[in-house]
Order: C-alpha cells, then structure tokens, then sequence
C-alpha cells in the first residue's frame, strides 16, 4: 500500500508554455484544499539536484493565472540524465520532506521523471504542457490553444500588409515534428498553403498551385510553414526556390519565433490547466504514480507515462482536407 | 431518392455570434469546391421573405475569416413563425432557384428550419452558432471560444482596479439559462465566487463565503454572474445587498453586455466555422436534411435537428468543483 | 538652501490608472541611479498615516511595466483631510527617514501633496496619474492613452453586433466632468454621435440627427456618451428617450465601466511613466518642490502644483469639428 | 487664383502603415462635407498611370476605420519617376476630370508629387503614413503609435520566455534609418539595452554591459534593435558575436518583421487619421499645394513638402537617457 502523501512538489520543466503558472497555482491550491504542504522546484530538475525549493501556498500563486511563462523558470538539465544526478535530486527531496511530484512538460520532462520513480518509487505525475500539442493522451497539451491565437493575431496582421502590397509571404511557425500549430493556424488564418512535417506536398505542387492562384487573380498569399515541414525547406529557402521559378511574386519571409511561447494564456488554457492541477493532486492523494494528466473527449483522464511518451501526436487528416476546400 | 442538389443558400439568424463570418465563408467556399452555385439571404428568415439574396463566390468572402459580426446581418423574425409568411418564403427560394439550405444560429432559428422542412421537404442543414453555448448535440457551439475570452480578458482588467482599491466587483456576463459563459470565464478569469442559472448557491452562503474571504486576508474579490443566476439577484441587487449585509467592503458592478457577443473570432472558432461549413455542404450534397453539424469528442458530427432542440446542454459538475478548489 | 535628498518615498492615490506600477518603477530605477534610497507607500495617503512602507531597489520592480493597476495600491483618505491626519503621516516620514516624496494621481492627491509641503516644508513632486487627462499642467495624463484603446477596442466589439442586427447603441464611457475619453474614442471609434459634458448637443438635435442618419440608409449607429454629458441624461434615460420618440430604432445600452481603469499599460503610458519618473527624482534632487511633472509638446515639463490644480484641461474644438465631419 | 476644387483623388503610396484606411475614409467625408467629388486611385502612382480609379463616397468607407493595411492597395512604381510616366498620369487625371490629389505614403510618395506638381501645377498635398516616424514636419506618422505597440506587444511575449529560461534575446525591430520604433519600444518593453543607427554604442560596450548585468544578477535579458543599428551587425551576428564573448549566456534571436506594419489602428492613430484627412482637403479648398499636413505639438500643421522631403527627424536625446537610467 502507498504511503500517505503529506508533501506535494511541483516544476515545470523543458520549454515553456502559456498555463505554466495556472497549473502551478492550480496544483498549489488543489494542496491547500486538502490540506497538503506544497513546494515549488525552481528550473525544473536542476533546481531539484540543487535543492532550490521554495513553500507555497494558497496566497503565494495570487494573480498569476493570467502570466505568460512560468515564475518556477525552465531548464533543460544533463545530469539529471545519469544515476548520480537523479540520486542527489532524491536526497534533495527526502531531506525537504517532500513525498510526491507534479511534473509539468514534454517528453523529455516524463522520461525524466520515470526514471526518477522506477530507481526510488517516488510517486509522480505529470501535465503535459507544451506548445506543440505533440503529446499522446490528451486532446490539447497546455499552452496550444494560446500558441495558435498569438499565431493566428500575427498572420491576421501579416497578411494586411501582404494584401496591401500584392505580396505572398512564407511564414514560420513553430512545429519542428508535428504540424498542429501550422495545420490549425493556417486554416484560422486562411493560408492560402499550409506546409507540414507529415504531409510531402513538394515543391513543385507549391509552385504550381501558387500559379494557379495568380492566374485566378488572387494578388497576395500566406503560406504558412512549419519549422520541419517535409520539403525540407526552409522559409528562406522556399522564397529563393520561388523567386527562381514563378514569375510576378513579391515574397517575403516571416519567422515568427517564440513570441509563440509567451503571453496570456487564453480562457481555454487557464481552465485546462486549473483542471489538469486538480486531477494531479488528487491522483497522487489516490495513490497513483507515473501516470499524465490528460483531457480526452473533455474528460479528465489518465494516461501511463510511458505510453504518453511512445505514443504519436496524429494530424487531424479532415482538417488537412478541410485546409485543401477553403483554399479553392 | 432526393433530387440533385445545385443551388444552395445559406444565411445567419438570432443572435449574431463572432466566427459566423468564418462559417459563411466556408459554406460558400465548399460550394465552389464542388462546383455549386451559392447565394446567401441578408437579414436570416426576414431577408428570405423579401428574397433578399446575394451571389458568393469564392472570391466574395475573400478577408471575413477574422471579421466579427456577420456581415449576411441577422435578424429576428415573427413572418416566419406563420404558415403564410414561411410560403412565400418558400416561393422566393423556388423562384431563385435554391435548392437547399444551410443556417447558422440557435434554437429558434434551428426550429424554423424544421418548420421549412416539414412543410416544402426543403433539405435543410443547421451549424449551431451561439456565444452561449446552449445547445445539445455538439460540444461547443460557434464564438462561444471567442466570448469567453472577451470576458476573461475584460475581467482580466477589472481586476487590475479591483485589486488596486481593495474592492469587490460583481461582473455580470451573458447566460439567461446556462452558466457555461459564466462558469468557464469564472475559472479562467480566478473568480472568488460563480453565480450560475444551474446551482443555486444561496445568497447568505455567498455572503459568508465573502466574509471568510475577507478574514483570511483577501482584500479584493470579482463573483462572476450569469445574467440568470439561480439566487435571481442582477448583480446591481448583489452589491446592495453586500452594502447592507457585509461591512468592510467597498462594492461595485460590472455588465459586461452586448461586447461579448462581438470581435475577431479565435483560431478555434475560426477552424470549428470552417468544419462546420464543410460538413453542412457535403451533408446536404450526399442528400441528408433536417441535421445540425456539431463536433463531438472532436469528430464532425450530425444530430438531427429536433433532438438538438430538445436536448440539455449540461453544465459540467466537475468544473464546477475545480472552481471551489481554486478558491480555497 | 534645501537640505540635500537621501531618500524618496513615491506612492499611488485616488483612481488607479493603467502606467502606475511604470511610474513607481521609473522613480526607484532613477533612485537606484543616483544612488538615493527608495521606498514604497502602500495605499496612498493612508499607507503613510500608518506608517506601511517597504524599502525599494531596482530589482524588485523588475517585470511590472507592462502590468495594469498598482501594485502599491491606492485609496483615498479622509484622515488625511485632518492636520492631525497629515501630523501622524510625517511623523511616520520623519521615523522611516524620508526626506522627499513623489505623490502619483489626480487633483485630490495633489491637494494633499500641498497642505503636507506647506505644513512640514517637505519637498513635494506630483505625476498626474488619471485616465480622464483632466488635469492643466500636461498634454496627456499617464494612462489616459490606454483607456481611450480599451474603450476603442470594446466599441470596436459592439460595433460588430450593432451592425449585424441594425441597431443603435448608447455606449457609456468614463468622463463625469470632462470628455476627452468620449470624444477621441468616439472618433477612433467612427461613432455616429459623440455626447460631451462641455457642449450641449441637445436631446432635440441628437434625435433628429439620428433619424437623418436613418433616412440616409444607415442601419446601425454608435453614440458614445461621456458619464457626464451635457444632456443630463444616462444612457438608459437616452435609450428611453429615443426608444418613445424616434421609430424604426432598435435601441440597446452598453457601459463600459471599471474595465476602462485596468488593464496592460500601452508603449506610450510606459514610455511617459519612465519619463515622468525620473524627471520628478531629479527635480526633488534639483531642491525643486511643490511641481506637477508633465508633458507639454512633447517636453518634459514642471507645473507648479497650485496651477495643475486649478487649471481647466480643455477640451479640443478642432476635433469637435472633425468628429462633425466624419460623420457626414 | 487658383481654379476652384471640384474633385479630389486619394491614394496610399510606399510602404503600408496602420491608420492609412482612416486617413482614405477622413478623406473621403471631408470631401463629402463639402460636397467634392472623391475618387481613390489604385496601387498608387501605378494605379495613377493606369487610370485606376474608383469612385468613393462616404458610404463606401464605412466600416474601414479599424482595418489594418490599405484597402487602396500600396506599391512603389518606377515609371512615375519618368517624365514620361507623369506625363500619362496626368493626362489619366484629367480625362477623370481630377483637379487635386491627397497622397498617404513617405519621403519618395513626397518627391514623386513635387515632381508632379512642378511639371503640371497640379494641386497636391501629403499626409505623412509610414510606421517609422521618419519624416520631419510632423511629431508623429500615422502608423507609428500602432507600430510601437505591436512590437511592445511582441517583446512582451517574448519576455515572458526569455524569463522562463533566463535566456538573452535580440529583438530585431523595424528601423533602417532611425531608431524611433527601437528607442520607444525598447524604453516601452523594459529592454536591457537598445541599439539605434543614431548612436555607436560599441560592441565591446554591449558586452561590458551584459557582463555586468549577469554579474548583477540579472538572469535575462532583452537587447532590441534596429534594423540600421550603427554598430553595423545583424541580430544573428550579435548572437554569434556574444556566443563567442560571453560566457554564461542562452542566446537567442527574434525578428519581428512585417508584423509591425500591420494590425488594427489605436484609438491615436485613427484620430490622427481622422484630422489629418480634414487638413488635407481644407488645405486644397483654400487653394494649398506642396504643402505636407503634420501635427506639430498636437495642432494640425502644414509644412512645404519640401522641407518635410530633406528635413530630419531627430531622435529624441532625453528619452536615450531615461533609457540609460531605466537600466540600472
């Protein structure tokens, strides 16, 4: 039978998110609620090898529901890959009393985290927070619905100067793997094209459908580009191949860059998220361990980590044909 | 076997939602795509009474993607409600050559399309598009995404001030019937407290929750307030009974009103207008009537029309108790 | 001669406005620079009666130039009316040994800023924090080009709604004795009536203007309304005026109300507020006293306080005309 | 004596910025007003060459107040630099029966007009619209108050996550020739440093400066700057530069872009607009010509398009130290 849990730590770790700090306050007062104690971890697993804690509570996480980032900080950490490492973010933990761990992030950020629960049978669960929505077992990672409205507002803006000057532009979105951000920014958008990392629409196909485009006089265009679309292009690449073999296109580039990761989270991720640190604490108080937090059909669910972490992220194929019809 | 479809009309009706502009723009855009001719009807049943119609082409809803509003205008309609007035309605349409419709709205709108149906066997298709949210057979109707982060974000503002002068603002957002608006912009927003048409929470436990607030060393409190609140206070007579029943607090009131209805829709509401219209034209093409489009566990959905009039758009009890959480 | 500044206290009084945590922040970096000490009042004049002050440097302002409100809040304070009010304050001053202090707001903290100079000869600078720019002595108030984006941005949202359902709108903003806010939102809005409280439209004039408006085939209209507008009447005395005398009209109100004070501070209240807050360190350092810091074509500038006080913020006739002329 | 004005043509030239839609619509209504003739030409002097040109009256502009980009569409043209293109654009304005012409754009819009006006005494005037707030006569461009505020929005965003992960940025901000959009920006973002082709800061300076501000214990950072900045590196280059000179640092780059030239007018921009478009056809009534409309310490100015052509705009020297001070 698991211990009781009287000590909950919480970090967010890998690249950050909008909600970060909504799911902090929500794992903090979801303690309180019952009456746990509750830390916070700085930079993620090296503020944990550091012992770099800090006592929480209810008061402490006032009016950050609605911060971009998170006021925990983020790291990437090398030693917590190897044994020692993980063994002195253990005594760490031991010494400060803590008895369970809410992990928010990526991939990386669970394997982690397994590791760290199959060497001391450390209770953990995590919350998948990324932008990139490239986690299995959930509907929508925390932060994605954000990262699409600040993509979408940019691209909204983008095209008034591209309409104003007959222009077509590429523009880079974040997606190195998966082509959630692009697929679904570019329909809010109304990209004329949409490049993706699972779909291979060739250059030449681009090319034609552009011309297309031009003869049925349409004057400006917004092809929206994943980072790792399978072209294997990049924007400025696409530009150069473009201003090569189609005549009478002004184009230019946009990377937006991560101005994608910041800002307010938007209802939906400040909701998920109070949600999602709901369902962690209570799990652990269950006596669960190495399970994600997820929302499938709107639902709070649990998922094995490692099966969040094996698990692909499909694209949504009729969004995909979607895409196609309202570019007709 | 139902007749070929060639001419299809589409229009918006009731209460105007933002993403309705989205919606059109693609029914008009997947009509192009198979090669359909399409008209819209100004002003919803009205317009159609006075045939009032307009070609869309592709090109037509060129830059509404973001636009809020509908630009078809909306309006409500009592003609419509008598066999006569739906008769000549229906001449119009014959004599315009439309074959089939596709309207965006709510319930009523839903119910006069049945009406249409029952008495000409006109093949009509419904996309639910509501700020509300009230309407059964699909999990999020059309601007409710967009509305609900137009109220966070003013609340959002409202507790800047709130929290500058120590005081107690009662904001009211729209919901007569649900508390979706209410309950979602609550969480998203931290809201101390959330008055919704389905709980009724008491007025003297309000006020005691408010006191111990008050004890525990909260200086500012936002209780978010559908306009239907079980309790059957406005929030004008909220904050005077706060004046008479609660010392110590300095209250105020906020009626968010019609500003929630408008704005450039969000990406989601955006790429769900965009389903939406592509689902509503193909449904119509492969010879099915009398359905709403919906999106359930987000996969397009049909529910018959009837049922999505009946049904109960539920209020979902687990967020309700997230939200207690988050106000320990 | 006067005695040379070692440390400086800034507060914030009356209505918060959106730039004030920018100013306290400009006014502690620009102690920092000069090596002098800093520390906060909490809620304006009642704070320093009781003596709760908390010792500033550079870094704990780090982060709040883009928040709304004031993260030292405000209040007013009827103790402070009193000699022996304003007695206890500089005892408390005299004890934290400070020797000069920086007031942000309006005219009634103003006020005070000169009984306590003139009662203990203490030096003095005032910031015209107000979101009414209803102050002489500066071309612009700090905050004040941040309510008039709020405001433009919410009727931008109603206008959506307004137009899709042919309908009037009365929309309240903030202005009980001045209209600058209601008549450069009105025209950045493109409303179709702007309501003033220093000119006398005439509920005669409005009413056939309106109905001229409609003859014309304008469908829908915005009339924005200053809280204090000449006419006398509130928005829903307007509505019922024209809902009893004008046909044809569907009429609906909106009050914009407290939103108007919060929110994130544009680029040019943070830009004034880090002017204006080392112009007022280095006047107090200069030996100067009893000034307004401003900001007069594009200038910096000092006002002596008395004048800011007394003086009459104009209102502009030139946009008056223009506003006339658009909506021809 | 100059011939009575019966017709006046409008157009956007150069580079797009926000508020040129208002600056058309204030246009248009002033010549409706005064019971002109308007016609907008197309593309600019392109359009003018080609004989472009649409009919506009008061109703054709409503709805454009907030609309980014120019619905009149914008291009450069080299023919029009040609005698001989002039001279066809000419003859297109007087079979249109044109007798004066508004044109929106920067410094090469001014010189092709003056150019116009000498070869055919036509009467022009100019309305200063480009984002860079470059051109002397005017206090501010239209588009530069939007600008401002996108790119402020963006590093915001961008904040959050440099924050996050203590990371130091380099925000690439537009800004070939001046650093108006970097200075305020930066000043407006809290930006540790900002890089202006008016000043030489020094590369070695810029690194003194981060070193200093790590050893301070600033963990992250934002350097904003200017397209032209005078240190003569690019944003990647000042990466690989601190890359290879300072250690202990996470650098990253960001390049805001077009972005910054679109989006929706603030409330400053669209009543500048508004005046603007009012001064430029009362100007043309009263027989003006060659003159450039501008606002100088808030009231409506008319300066020689000339001087307006070879003035310079001067970076403002207070506010480079209230930058400095803000940094401490």
């Amino acid at each position: 039978m698991s211990k009781k849990i009287t000590k909950i730590a919480v970090m967010t770790s890998g690249g950050d998110a909008p909600g970060m700090n909504a799911a902090v306050r929500s794992v903090v007062r979801t303690c309180a609620y019952h009456e746990l104690e509750c830390v916070g971890i700085h930079r993620g697993y090296d503020g944990m090898i550091e012992g770099d804690f800090i006592p929480l509570d209810a008061r402490s996480v006032r009016g950050i529901i609605n911060k971009g980032g998170t006021f925990l900080k983020s790291a990437r950490c090398e030693r917590f890959r190897t044994t020692d490492g993980r063994q002195i973010a253990h005594n760490q933990m031991v010494k400060a009393g803590v008895d369970a761990l809410v992990v928010i992030g990526g991939d990386g950020t669970f394997t982690g985290a397994l590791h760290f629960n199959a060497e001391f049978d450390f209770p953990v669960i995590g919350i998948p927070g990324t932008i990139d929505n490239d986690i299995s077992g959930t509907d929508r990672t925390l932060g994605y619905d954000t990262a699409l409205n600040t993509a979408v507002d940019a691209i909204d803006k983008i095209r008034d100067t591209a309409h104003s000057h007959d222009r077509l532009f590429f523009v880079e979105v974040m997606g190195r793997d998966v082509g959630h951000i692009a697929l679904n920014a570019g329909v809010g958008a109304g990209a004329e094209e949409i490049l993706i990392p699972e779909e291979d629409m060739g250059i030449e196909r681009l090319v034609e459908s552009l011309q297309r485009s031009k003869i049925s006089g349409k004057s400006s265009s917004i092809v929206v580009v994943a980072e790792g679309d399978k072209i294997g292009k990049s924007v400025f690449e696409l530009k150069d191949y473009v201003d090569d073999n189609l005549e009478g296109y002004d184009v230019r580039v946009s990377v937006l860059g991560h101005m994608q990761r910041g800002g307010s989270p938007t209802c939906y991720d400040r909701v998920l998220a109070s949600r999602m640190g709901v369902k962690a604490v209570e799990s652990l108080i269950e006596g669960k361990s190495n399970y994600m937090v997820g929302t499938i059909h709107d639902t709070m669910t649990l998922t094995p980590l490692e099966q969040a972490i094996k698990g692909e992220s499909k694209i949504n194929k009729e969004l995909i044909r979607v895409s196609e019809i309202m570019t007709t």
